[in-house]
């Protein structure tokens, strides 16, 4: 995606983007967008909280002042996809596209869902046709077309790819294939907005997870535009992404020192990140070892244990890949490769309403008790 | 409760609340809290988006521009009793309380044990001990003690009554009962954001649910302290109570011209709000009649209608409780008691996310089909 950056006068260019919207269109000087486009009918998502988590800091021996959470459960269907969405709403409405499609397996079919009632477009969205119903139930709410396909996501996938190039498709803007150019733009601004909450300052180190690995570089790609732009500081940064075990192509390539990603078949509770061969996997080693960073993974057990350190600290419920960011960034503290004096933003992407089974066994009462202040005390919940 | 309002200079006091931060804590001299609130550990709720709903708008009649939802699911645990829970939380804070407690059967639970977890309290939460179990992982998360109690909502209340009276409470602040009157107050930040939303204007026109009608009442008490401070010009405004047909207590006393609001047993999807004797329901009878408003009820089949209404106009799914509003805000302007041609605000106060099942059995895919394009066709879904 190559278009023109406003460079030139940086102050100026902040006081412009401070003055904005809070929202991502607040960057729209630094996005494939028209200039109006805040006045467009959209969800306007974006500017969630970078939280000082001064909690989980404590347990996870990182400075007091030194860790942040970004966390993109406070987007309007509560995960990061609600960024890449309206950017991608946006080159549909500039293309005279009417229909807006995806295929997906959850976050994305929400997101697309939404947004195309919030702007008026009609929307058709492939599903996986053995889903969860709860799953079913997000997406089908919005009123769109919902499309339940025989086959699994690649069979989805596959089919997606067949009827865009087919007559059948035309005027269909699918939001992760023929407008995934401007869709994977929307994730830089996760950097912009970092770096703003910072204080225009670059993160020492950043904890993003990897699914097709383009959040990664694009998150890349807006820190360096920041750079350029004379908007931050230029200093180096680390870029640590994070995987499941059940789904970790890009850290086996990474700790086996290869260059090639070699496709797995995914087993992991983190379905949002279950790409097992991931489009972007070669750039995010690149970026990874250009940096100075790593790329890990932890497994479901861990991934729960994370999840449920998050909620407790600081009282975020994540979905299962910010159970895999916190899960990695506690491992790469443990091992010495993240540095735990300096900055750390780790990215919370999703919800935890959306992921409850991953958590249910072990989140359950402390105690059934008989109303009564006898029942109370002998279950030795007083003090 | 009572305190100081600082009466002045309405100029410098919108200055210093435009200047604040970008949640409910721009408006800390407008509430019982101390100065550096804003710097303490809390989930830092409110702010949420005032949506113009122009779709929304366009199948109810209204006229464009003139129709809103102030979208409170954008709160940390997606509903307002983030709001009412960190104000409860700071007179806790000032009390030298360290366990966060509360009764609940849904929202509450959530926002306690988060609010707790964020801010370093202990937190003990009770719940029915037949909660829904989606409900009870929610709450659980978080990591506080969750006690179920044998009997129903009714009977948990009464045992948290019995145990702030005894010395086992000690040290303890039910946000809904021993620091209630605080924790009311945080709900009077929906009127101070909707006004400051709307470019210091009054709305003509609110829809508000009722539970307890605490909110209700609040949001009235919020709007007269901006006229008193000068932040926005004293004109007549209408406010409208919203119930579920099922629980309906106020509604009913206000359509028989009642002055006491008679106790119902509640039998409603619309569970957040099925208080069946609710304590300010005196207070809202009087605040509708006083400001030329009404109280008006749904049944379940349009409450699950209004909730996908706005999710197909608007993007936005809420819970029941929104359903309620919606489906009341379309019966009032049909009785033309809702005049289309002023603004009117309509609240959405809680999450599609944790009601799914109310539209489970509506909100299905429109069709399953082999992946090829012939079966796509013979589906009828091209266009």
């Amino acid at each position: 995606m190559a278009y023109d950056l406003p460079l030139g006068d940086p102050e100026a260019l902040r006081k412009q983007i401070e003055a904005g919207p809070e929202n991502i269109w607040r960057y729209a000087p630094l996005l494939p967008v028209p200039a109006d486009v805040a006045d467009k009918p959209n969800l306007n998502p974006g500017f969630t909280k970078l939280v000082k988590a001064e909690n989980l800091a404590r347990e996870l021996g990182v400075e007091p002042g030194k860790l942040f959470v970004k966390d993109d459960s406070g987007n309007p269907t509560h995960s990061f996809k609600d960024r890449v969405v309206a950017q991608a709403l946006e080159a549909a409405r500039a293309f005279g596209f009417t229909t807006l499609s995806c295929s997906s397996t959850g976050n994305l079919a929400g997101a697309v869902g939404a947004a195309a009632a919030r702007a008026g477009f009609r929307s058709c969205v492939f599903i996986p046709h053995d889903l969860e119903q709860g799953k079913v139930v997000m997406a089908a709410v919005y009123g769109g077309e919902l499309v339940g396909i025989e086959g699994n996501y690649d069979d989805v996938n596959r089919f997606c790819s067949e009827l865009i190039g087919d007559p059948l498709g035309e005027g269909w803007g699918f939001v992760n294939v023929n407008l995934r150019p401007y869709y994977g733009e929307g994730s830089k601004t996760l950097a912009y907005e970092i770096c703003e909450q910072l204080g225009w300052q670059l993160p020492d180190q950043l904890v993003i997870p990897i699914a097709s690995g383009s959040q990664l570089t694009k998150i890349d790609k807006g820190l360096q535009e920041l750079i350029k732009l004379g908007l931050v500081e230029d200093r180096p940064y680390k870029i640590f992404g994070a995987q499941a075990e059940g789904c970790s192509p890009v850290s086996t390539a990474f700790k086996a020192g290869h260059d090639v990603v070699r496709p797995q078949k995914p087993d992991t509770i983190a379905k949002s990140l279950a790409i097992g061969n991931p489009a972007d996997g070669p750039y995010v080693l690149d970026i990874a070892r250009r940096t100075g960073g790593a790329v890990e993974d932890v497994n479901d057990e861990q991934i729960v244990d994370a999840i449920k350190l998050l909620a407790r600290t600081e009282g975020i419920f994540a979905e299962t890949a910010g159970g895999v960011t916190v899960g990695v960034t506690k491992k790469l503290i443990e091992a010495g490769l993240i540095d735990p004096s300096l900055t750390t933003v780790v990215l919370n992407t999703g919800d935890g309403l959306k992921t409850l089974d991953a958590v249910a066994a072990t989140s359950q009462a402390t105690a059934t008790i008989r109303p009564s202040l006898d029942a109370f005390r002998e279950a030795g919940l007083a003090h």
